[in-house]
């Protein structure tokens, strides 16, 4: 009978439910055998609905627990790499959310520690598993399309988060591009060079903040081909994920999902809906199959498909754009370390 | 706090363990006490797989359990009636699966006794619980298009099922045409007219089972509106299932989901995925919702969605249509009982 | 040197004129010598806007021009049919356009007239040369994508012609599903039996002159495949064409052309242009290729590509669709002559 | 009675034929007058094939007639200028195939030239006359989707030139991209930086004659928006044309025409046609509207909607970009001069 991996999970707000819910109720690969959360009542209501044992409030309390396998950690950016540490050095394999943390160095010494522990370690990049960015995945690196030439990713927010938000998550290279960094080393594999370039446009008190609402950049490939991503923070008509990448034989493009799949036509022409506007409901499936797939890794014991690399490289590009936008001209990866 | 729905299952096959197990993991509202089925380690099976106590071969079991409020029918569709009477008699709700019985003298019968019983019946009829087909509903229900003139639906299977099935489903305008004629119903309302006419293109042995595996069927509206089905056993490219509902003041459209975005162009043009292949896969967002409805209903004393007037007119049309076909005129509704 | 064909052309009023133009600028392998019309005037400004040399008020005047390879007729339908026979006597080809008359007798005189005449007759089928119906007719013809099964016509005007025009058209078979009449026989060949439902909901004053202005036919094709139209006198988001030939081993489907390929969205969702309303827009390259195509037959003595067979199968199946609509009952083509 | 404007084309090479083409089959308010050619048997040709009277050798000759009023020049690129000169010192209007001229100097020296002969100068940027980036044009214009943020040009061609053209070219930036530089400025109005970043990568012959093949380019517009074009010699899918603008309040797309509207299915998905091939075909109707715009601004004396000004400012974007992406950096348009 099929050998389910003993999970918990530290942080229970809005990712860590919704991580928790998917392993209770659609990966029966693995039992959820603990919650935590500072705040225990959230904890309690998360075990509550779903029928957990064990609620607990300091994330210590699990590290002795010799029948835990595996941590889930979706507690806030700020927090991820020392219990990351704290887990590892316990001998718990890790899926933790991004990013990593805000600096390098703090990254450094976390990813350290996980190495010499030898635990595995997976990031939550979960577009990675959206469906539709595996297939084109899948199409390139088949090379039925010849050698990548021109990726384009289009990524633009329904809305801008609230400003406490803004503030507090490294600007808009480091917590909104970053995904998209991401999908383009998934599609292209590594970058040597960014160039941004961004304005305020549409939100005016993240200009006073200090950062950007709508940036173009340009990302040089290790093998060649040139990368361009356009990110907005309001996208009225919905949250607008598009990818194309334009090979020497051919090109493939994944194209938003849409809500459904009615067509209105009137006097005034065709209608369709908006775009979903939530991201957790665009990427659903995919916070569901990226858990899947590490808890398969730690049951088979296979590398995890996002690791402390990915995790690393993200908040580098981040960087570099970030730098490249100020002093508006283009960057290489290795000026950042 | 939410009071929960104590729901048993009848019949655990393909049909019943998919119920089953949407009741589990995704409608919180209901509580699984107990599965049935004749071959009980079939029914063992999901209840070990779902962590449901209570396992039964005898559905006679389930009826004198007062803590049971309603009972989920999933087994072959010529137990239905038989069950459901039981069923009614013990004082239980009803979800039972289409269609209710391939005779309407049986059927008469089972909806005599659920009446007397008062107690509310749910048919299967899932494509109503579909996203779009609903939205197509709603758009001409609110007379922003005008009035209906033109209903189309294009329904093809991917493949023909086993002969036995065949055999044993009452061809195909009881079998497969029986969704579109809810369908129908569903968007516009009575039906008082049916021609059909068939013949067999693409798998000769159902010609041999004296039956056609392909046909267009025309519907006359009580609303004046003309309807048109088009079956087919097998459409190679997928599970194809489309609806149009043309009124005086504009069209609503329904077209089929995609297995995902990605269109891949080459030299000899632009490709995307053929359609899901499987029913359930195409249809199972709305298995979950008819059956989250039917618990509400059953939680707040509402009447059901889809009754057994429903299930019977579903299989009026299937018999008027069988009748069209084989004496090649329009069949009055009223012709058939 | 390119031998330039001498054509001339009787009617100039609006399909007429079309069709000089057309000669004129696109059709440098014939050469208009001269237009005829009743009203002179008519025919007169065509002339000097094409600098056409010759004017004639009475068509006979052009049966002795031995210069005058063949002739297009474009005069009111109730003509066609004296004149194609005066033209075939005069030993000239003939493109006519549809419908070769309203009544059979009337068409199978003047055919007998032109075939021991001997000349080449085209009728004006021009949907037959719709690029993308055409290669639809290619894909099905190839049997690459096996038998036909069911064929599918949409054709919906954008709003109700005048109604001294409808009251002379013959009603909707004659005048409006005749063409799809034809497109249904170039697609999957001859026709043995059609049933046909109609109705009076978009356009009241219709029904007061005994027509009706919505109608879905039902067609037995020679080869088994069963066809369905659908025709609506009003479609208020433009003019919609659309044809689907599904086949025992796919699918090919010819979508409306559209007015650009611009899409607006915004917060209320995704936004195309109406389809064109007018269809001498929307077929304004088949009226070019059809007339081409019939200069060349007549230069390469060529067989043309839609004859007198054509032109007189299209009335026949309208009148089978009246008598069916009529008597509510499948009607055979035998049944009409 | 409609007063024509006599014309004369210089050069009826590829553009020059089609131009006079245009002018004497649908453009009906232009009389062309004569043709000129160095290649005195090409311009007879055409001149026999359209019925155009005079046919001359040496441009100088038409210089003289006091009928001519206009001059389309399409010749070789390194002959616009001086003909331009010629042309404005005789005081006849002038249209002017793209670019005036591969260096600032030269353009300049001729604009000044222009300017004080007082004619009326028409640059063929043709695209800005393509119905669909019209129409976003419109939309943004319009001011209903907000103001512009992201500008997006995808402009790919289907095969390399022969490279005896490429060499001639100027490269990338002066012959491809040239007109998405002018189509950014139609949109969105003047660019102050540009930055380019290109490599070779699907033609090595071009990175031999020292050019690039594939190119990223970036914008910034007066207005804050920021634009992205991407190009590449080689999209084997057909030549690939497609136009974004992102806006505050919403977004405007232009996708690419395609061949037909006929989809075709079978087992392995969904297939639709290639791209056009050739720019001629894909932009045929903006040949024809360019040049009737430009005969309406002679006879209605307006200004005409692309100017010397569009003309120079696209030959300055071409250089600022090769600049750029030679010194791999922004460079500001006020470096080129």
């Amino acid at each position: 009978m099929l050998r389910r991996v003993n999970i918990a999970v530290i942080g229970t707000g809005r990712m860590g439910s919704v991580h928790t819910r998917n392993l209770v109720r659609s990966i029966p690969e693995a039992k959820v055998v603990a919650v935590c959360d500072i705040r225990l009542e959230v904890a309690q209501a998360v075990a509550d609905e779903l029928g957990i044992q064990s609620v607990v409030k300091d994330y210590h309390d699990l590290l002795s627990d010799k029948n835990i396998e595996a941590i889930l950690i979706a507690t806030t950016t700020n927090t991820h790499a020392f219990i990351m540490q704290d887990v590892a050095l316990a001998g718990k394999h890790i899926f933790c959310e991004k990013p990593l943390a805000l600096d390098l160095a703090t990254i450094d010494d976390a990813l350290a520690v996980v190495e010499r522990a030898g635990v595995k370690l997976q990031v939550g990049f979960n577009r990675r598993f959206d469906k539709s960015f595996r297939r084109v995945h899948d199409l390139v690196a088949s090379g039925d399309i010849g050698q990548p030439c021109i990726l384009r990713i289009t990524s633009r927010d329904p809305e801008p988060p609230p400003m406490d938000y803004v503030r507090a998550s490294g600007g808009i290279y480091l917590d909104m591009t970053i995904h998209d960094f991401d999908m383009a080393r998934f599609q292209l594999g590594e970058i040597e060079e960014v160039y941004a370039t961004g304005n305020v446009l549409v939100a005016p008190e993240i200009g006073k903040a200090g950062d950007v609402d709508t940036t173009v950049v340009t990302l040089k490939f290790a093998n060649g081909a040139i990368g361009v991503i356009d990110n907005s923070r309001r996208a009225v008509y919905g949250y607008d994920q598009r990818l194309e990448v334009f090979c020497s034989n051919g090109v493939a493009m994944a194209d938003n999902e849409t809500q459904d799949t009615v067509v209105k036509a009137g006097k005034d022409g065709y209608h369709t809906a908006p775009l979903p506007h939530f991201f957790m409901n665009r990427y659903a499936p995919c916070y569901i199959d990226e858990v899947r797939e590490f808890i398969a890794c730690v049951r088979d014991d296979k590398p995890t498909p996002t690791n402390g690399k990915d995790g690393r490289m993200a908040v580098v590009l981040g960087y570099a754009a970030l730098k490249a936008c100020r002093e508006n001209r283009p960057v290489k990866l290795s000026e950042i370390g």
